[in-house]
């Protein structure tokens, strides 16, 4: 009689455990195509070339890649722009753009395991292709916030910390032509992770000097968007800053515009760690700071379809992951219900099963939770399985009160009872309760 | 410029595909939430022992198994099962039974690639734990009857061949104490995929002399469970098998009370390949025999739990798969609408953003799928636009209609238009289309 334990990082949902993350799922895609968002599904396996062809990514060493029975070289999907870049480029042609996809799935990264971040987790992907316009990113922003907002949390809870990889690269190279200026970005990613000195150390390394560095790093502390001339007046000639800088500009005021300007703060000391960010970028965080690192994050990736194969596709979108999401409400306290939800138990006392497997018919064609006995239970095992499963209302079908044509209803938050006709039950009726007869 | 090809037997949902497969879904789930099965999730790895420890099954050679990082043996699920039977075993004391999940996921087989048939291949499972009362084999079988009669299909559509493994069992023991049932077993499964002579050949092997093959074979032909008699009659000393032949009776009796018998037919020919089991078992197939397999199949495991792992656990599922459904609901002409759907296009003419964004977010708010501008386009490429989405009403806010303090609705079913006051818009109205200002 052998025993297995799932793998490590992986994770069993029994019921309770997947109401809340169906609650999130149903929440996050709900928003999506209320704005027109189309769901996709995509394969969980792919080339693991579609990863390992891009040397020098950190995610190639945490993939679960294999050879299958053909020989293929495939991997588990760390993540979901290569399957979709895949896909646009595959009907780039016949898509009506803008194309505005989202789906939910999990993703594979063998990595440390810690709260909140497992090998196996879920995201949301909700991206928009084809148009490089600030409206783009603000409507993935509004989608985002909107979607959050659904789930119980508000503006005191979380904000986007909004900031713009062009306005970074500018700034970099107008300090030295030469700066690295993707190790740069990733060293101000990390720069609220590191102590100060680490941090210069990191710019440093990425060919600032320390004085240029601790200059960049003042100017990175702009948090009005009316403040950002600081930039372009510091270095006017800076090849795409005044652009940048307007491209944000127009971002936030489209955000504004689209209603949910108060949940974005300018930050540009935001840089998102992946490389392949090209325009607005954003990080939603814990506004009590609480919970200290980013939620989720999201941005622009003008270049990364043509990477894949396809023709030059502007792109912009969001992944918010599941686990880390479900921390947030619960800090805010507004985790959805676990609790099992009932809406009728039909209770069978003695030989009733014809009578009481129409009305759970009825009722479940009224669309509600009905369970009844399998199990050839006696009537206290039967209340006990009621309770147990939360159902808000039993209808006992006894012997006895069928003889005189009736079944009782009990109220189980009250344990108030009362009888109904049967013939009656549920009968014109759509949610009958024990009010309805009492 | 790489391009990357999807990996044989894999799929990608574009939006339409997704339409249908989601329709799909959410029924199947919709009907077994109404039964009182509670969703889980679980993990798409697992080690890998659990399928190999089990020499000899089949599926062994078709799993996606390889080491990870941690020089663990893992593989991608080929079947629930097991898995389900490690959850259920891990919490026996504390859940409340009978216990009934359901989930939908892929599950991967490296198979030979068929209409219908893919490496990765979604299923809904549905499983009661915990009861060996034949109410629990008619609830699985009432959810999947209502499940497809919710998708479209009426009796003359689909049909579920009952059989039972004992009776199968028993009457053979009765022919030869010391046949190979489960040969013999599987060999009743392929009467129907080979000719007679190779089926006789089969059971042959099985153990059965050629005139037993034959008399057992023709036994198998009763198809009027009052008939059944004759099986008890023909061998009145087997052990288990007047038992067998009840507990059949008993499960399709319930199955009537619970409105799905006209779905029903008695098949004893009808084995079910897998080994395990024990049972009442059933397949759907199409009544109009054009489809000529099974569609799906479930039935009854009551060892499965405790080879698992577990304590010895009555149980009984079905798992209908999606995409031979999705063949079933194409011959009957009901598969679901692969169209893409939108209630409003919201459209901007000149510097209308934030009254067009006011409109949009109001409309969302009620609930509508409602897309506008995000690509900075003239008047003509986003009506072009709305039409591709098929948006069924058009909002027009354009400059010269506000300054009348007007917006323009278009159907675009008519092509008619109107105005509505842009302050009463959507005003208290929860779905304004043309004909509330015409």
């Amino acid at each position: 009689m052998p025993t297995y334990d799932r793998l490590k990082g992986f994770r069993d949902f029994y019921p309770p455990e997947m109401a809340v993350r169906r609650e999130v799922t149903d929440t996050l895609e709900s928003v999506a195509r209320r704005y027109g968002f189309r769901e996709i599904d995509t394969p969980r396996l792919e080339p693991a070339e579609m990863w390992t062809d891009k040397s020098g990514d950190d995610i190639v060493d945490e993939l679960y890649a294999f050879e299958d029975h053909g020989g293929r070289h495939v991997t588990l999907s760390p993540e979901l722009t290569p399957t979709v870049a895949r896909m646009y480029a595959a009907k780039a042609q016949e898509l009506s753009k803008p194309v505005k996809w989202f789906s939910t799935r999990p993703f594979w990264r063998y990595e440390a395991v810690q709260q909140g971040r497992f090998r196996e987790f879920y995201q949301t992907n909700i991206d928009v292709f084809g148009s490089a316009e600030p409206e783009a990113d603000a409507e993935v922003l509004a989608t985002a916030a909107d979607a959050l907002t659904d789930l119980g949390l508000s503006a005191d809870d979380f904000e986007f910390r909004v900031s713009h990889r062009d306005i970074l690269g500018s700034l970099l190279r107008s300090f030295d032509a030469d700066v690295d200026v993707r190790a740069a970005i990733r060293a101000v990613d990390k720069s609220e992770k590191v102590d100060e000195a680490e941090y210069l150390d990191l710019l440093h390394d990425a060919g600032l000097e320390f004085d240029r560095a601790r200059e960049f790093d003042d100017l990175l502390g702009v948090d009005d968007p009316a403040d950002l001339d600081e930039l372009t007046d510091f270095a006017p000639n800076s090849e795409g800053l005044a652009d940048a800088v307007g491209n944000l500009r127009e971002v936030l005021a489209a955000a504004d515009d689209f209603g949910v300007g108060e949940h974005c703060d300018l930050s540009l000391r935001t840089a998102r760690g992946l490389d392949y960010y090209t325009g607005a970028v954003f990080e939603c965080f814990d506004a009590t700071g609480e919970i200290g690192r980013s939620v989720f994050g999201g941005g622009r990736y003008d270049d990364l379809i043509e990477e894949f194969g396809g023709q030059p596709t502007p792109a912009v979108g969001v992944a918010p992951g599941h686990a880390p999401l479900g921390l947030l409400l619960e800090r805010a306290g507004v985790a959805p219900d676990a609790t099992i939800e009932t809406d009728y138990y039909v209770l069978q006392v003695g030989d009733t099963r014809p009578t009481a497997a129409r009305i759970a018919r009825d009722l479940r064609a009224r669309g509600h939770v009905v369970e009844s006995d399998v199990s050839d239970r006696s009537f206290g095992a039967q209340l006990n399985y009621a309770d147990s499963i939360n159902a808000e209302t039993v209808v006992i079908v006894g012997e006895q009160d069928l003889a005189n044509d009736e079944v009782t209803l009990k109220d189980m938050a009250s344990g108030d009872q009362t009888t109904a006709p049967v013939d009656e039950f549920p009968g014109g009726l759509d949610r009958p309760t024990f009010d309805d007869f009492a």
